[in-house]
């Protein structure tokens, strides 16, 4: 059978998903864990390799087993044997050419800053801390010219295994709650470090240091241009859609 | 000089404010940072001395030291002296006469339940988890009865020493936010373990197991008929207000 996996995982104490020997990974943990409750090896495909000290909120997976298992028990026994900081929040049965990253049609992250002069001890795991008042009102002006189809070279990490850099950007956009800055973005795929280098960009913006032309800087196809990549903590993977999935909520389900 | 302070803290790795011999609190981690800072033993008054693993986003201190430090210093001296999981937010000067626990006029609490089938990775520290659906309409009519002056004997564990049990509760009001359910409790003062006996007794109430009528409760003024104390980690002193505090924020400071 084919198994899919909504998974949530602190990314705090994790090196990333990808099973990478010595290291704590998102991905050993739950082979591992699926090994166990099936009884023989089995490889997990993730929507989305988040790199070390990302969140997910909404990652999804999948493998498949030759043993049958109730999509209820194997939920449930999967939270009995992952730690604390991976939790599976639904299982579901899929068709047998199902492959969690392959049949991804768009993926949401969330990204948060902590805008105050003070640290904050509960978020300094989950959020970026930027001491200084940023202005949103320029941020979002700028996060919103990278909504569409666009070359983002800009924004492409080196070492990047992607065919080609043009990406469609569904949403890109920020909001202020209280003290945090969410800062939400939907693609049909993102390009390596690609949310954390538009990330740092927008930073650079709202901190009113230098000018920057955000359209110029898309067309610049220069990664030197736009600004350092922002921290790995603030970053969470929030949700992949695929053709199954119910209708998008609204803005807000951050 | 008398000084005021501020100060938000993550509970899960302190053993509560108060200073003992051998363990890790909140009191002794601030005192020895004010004592360095000062050149001299200090000792700190608390508005609310939380309980082990009780988290403070709004905790009061206050202080008398000798020497006088200019508040903003003071204020970023003891952020670079003291642990990520302590934040001096704000530090001000008053009377000679201000005692942080005598001066206070209002404590509220807030007291987070993550209310999902499965738990959360992200919220496991700050909120309890309840896996069965609670039903928020008949918590909120149980909540909304402890308004108003009370005897709270109910609601007092053993080992209290408050001179009486009659507390005047200004606010008591619960709220779904997705996932989490937040309640809310402002009180002139509290009885030991005041909120968390409530907290448990609503989450009966909203599990509907058996009927609770919160009036009787209270005139009942016998500790055995309310339900098992809530744990320490979904709760968070929020805020103290003083007779020099700026007018209350509306619902939802949360």
């Amino acid at each position: 059978m084919h198994y899919r996996l909504i998974i949530e995982y602190d990314g705090t104490d994790f090196h990333g998903w990808q099973r990478q020997p010595g290291e704590r990974t998102v991905q050993a943990t739950l082979e591992d864990a699926v090994a166990r409750l099936c009884g023989q090896p089995i490889a997990i495909v993730a929507a989305g390799r988040t790199d070390a000290g990302v969140h997910a909120a909404g990652q999804v997976v999948s493998f498949h087993s030759e043993r049958t298992i109730e999509v209820d028990t194997l939920r449930r026994a999967l939270n009995a044997l992952t730690p604390a900081d991976v939790v599976v929040r639904a299982a579901d049965v899929v068709p047998d050419d199902f492959n969690a990253r392959r049949a991804a049609r768009r993926r949401r992250y969330v990204y948060r800053i902590w805008n105050r002069r003070e640290p904050s001890p509960f978020w300094r795991r989950y959020a970026w801390h930027i001491p200084w008042r940023l202005e949103l009102e320029p941020m979002c002006a700028a996060a919103a010219v990278l909504v569409g189809e666009h070359d983002f070279t800009s924004f492409r990490a080196a070492g990047c295994d992607a065919a080609h850099p043009i990406r469609r950007v569904w949403r890109s956009a920020l909001e202020r709650r209280g003290d945090l800055l969410l800062y939400e973005i939907e693609a049909t795929a993102f390009l390596r470090h690609m949310v954390r280098a538009i990330v740092g960009t927008l930073v650079e913006v709202g901190s009113q240091r230098r000018r920057i032309d955000m359209a110029a800087l898309l067309a610049a196809r220069d990664r030197t241009r736009a600004a350092a990549t922002a921290p790995a903590h603030g970053l969470c993977l929030a949700e992949i859609r695929y053709d199954d999935s119910p209708p998008a909520s609204s803005a807000g389900a951050v």
